[in-house]
């Protein structure tokens, strides 16, 4: 988790200790104390760069939303933007999503975002992807009711399985979409990985996976 | 409904009455009686030529099939390949899909199948798609509980739309495919459009949705 780290990245992202939370798990249950105001918590997986989530704090200051994310590199150019930007409504999480459950309670969240996830293309490697039923089970506790995952990918193969996968563990499916960028959603805010594979004139697959009442 | 009338066509379907039911809202909800045997009742909604009813019928003996298609030139074709095989356990109506809840009883059918209906590609022709929410309400009335709809399409919008409709009319989706025959899907009998997209090197879409308990 820790690897190809660059020299300095790691000190400087601890050193972010307003927007990255050390010790996470102390917040589990009560992540409103965390946050200046109550308000739906949203978490987003694999958060990258974080333009994506930070855009998003801007917009929605009512709502908190944290971002997850394992390298840290990547995850100091999100907190980087977040300071720039300086959101109060947002939250870093230095951690592989395998430890969501040691971080948040059942049904804490509103909603969750997976941008552009690793494809995992190797069927042997299924249980890697972040839409795999292992992990959607997880997220389907971390939800209250009526909660709801956002998923976008440029990856035909992933979203195939992942529409699977999301009916498999009885999510209902809706605003499917095979080509984001020409159809009629309504305010679409782009990750880094989305721009560059529009500009590869790649088509955008998205899908948003509701949690049965 | 009568339009393009080869001369003689609609004589010779009407000739064939072992195999196109004449009247068939006399069947209602007693369709068991009409076949010779009791077994699972499937319905193929547009079934053209027969290629696809016909081979289901052929290898499997115990299951009745009902082919509903509304042109008499190609419905004509359709039952001369169920005469040269013989089938016993196969019955074709000329007819709209819209009339279906004359035809059979709520719960009556084990699984419907709709391959390659007519795409209606501009927005405001939506609702004539078979796979409209209006056409899905109906044809799950007519399924019986764990009923299945199997659908297959080379057309990528229609199958995005369907994917929704599905999921909108609370369907649980299952084995979705872009791509069925780079699948691993087992034993898939083509239909005569399906034999003419796969060799202009079209993907094929399918994907089944099964009505919830
Ligand atoms: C392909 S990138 C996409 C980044 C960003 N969402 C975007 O669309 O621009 C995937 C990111 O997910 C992160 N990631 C992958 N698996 C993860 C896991 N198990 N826990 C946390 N982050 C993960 C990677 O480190 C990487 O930054
Ligand atoms: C594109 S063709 C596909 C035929 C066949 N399923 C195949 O895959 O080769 C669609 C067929 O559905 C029939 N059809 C369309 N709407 C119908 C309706 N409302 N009721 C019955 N048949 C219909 C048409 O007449 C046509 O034969």
């Amino acid at each position: 988790m820790r690897r190809r780290k660059k020299p300095g990245s790691e000190e400087k992202l601890l050193s972010k200790d307003k927007l990255v939370v050390a010790e996470p798990e102390r917040y589990k249950g009560t992540w409103h104390t965390y946050f200046q105001q109550k308000g739906e918590i949203h978490v987003e997986i694999g958060t990258g760069r974080g333009q994506f989530l930070t855009t998003m704090a801007e917009r929605n200051p009512h709502i908190n939303y944290v971002g997850i994310e394992m390298k840290e590199e990547v995850l100091l150019q999100a907190v980087i933007k977040a300071e720039e930007k300086k959101l109060q409504n947002i939250a870093f999480l230095w951690l592989d999503a395998n430890r969501l459950t040691e971080i948040f309670e059942d049904s804490e969240l509103q909603r969750m975002f997976i941008n552009f996830c690793d494809p995992w293309p190797k069927n042997r490697w299924a249980k890697r992807r972040l839409t795999y039923r292992g992990f959607l089970e997880i997220y389907k506790n971390l939800l209250a009711a009526s909660g709801e995952i956002h998923f976008k990918t440029d990856n035909a193969k992933l979203f195939e399985f992942s529409l699977n996968e999301f009916s498999h563990c009885d999510f209902q499916l809706k605003k499917i979409t095979f080509d984001l960028h020409q159809s009629d959603l309504q305010e679409n805010i782009t990750t880094e990985y989305e721009d560059k594979f529009v500009q590869m004139g790649k088509p955008i697959y998205r899908c948003e996976a509701r949690k049965r009442n």
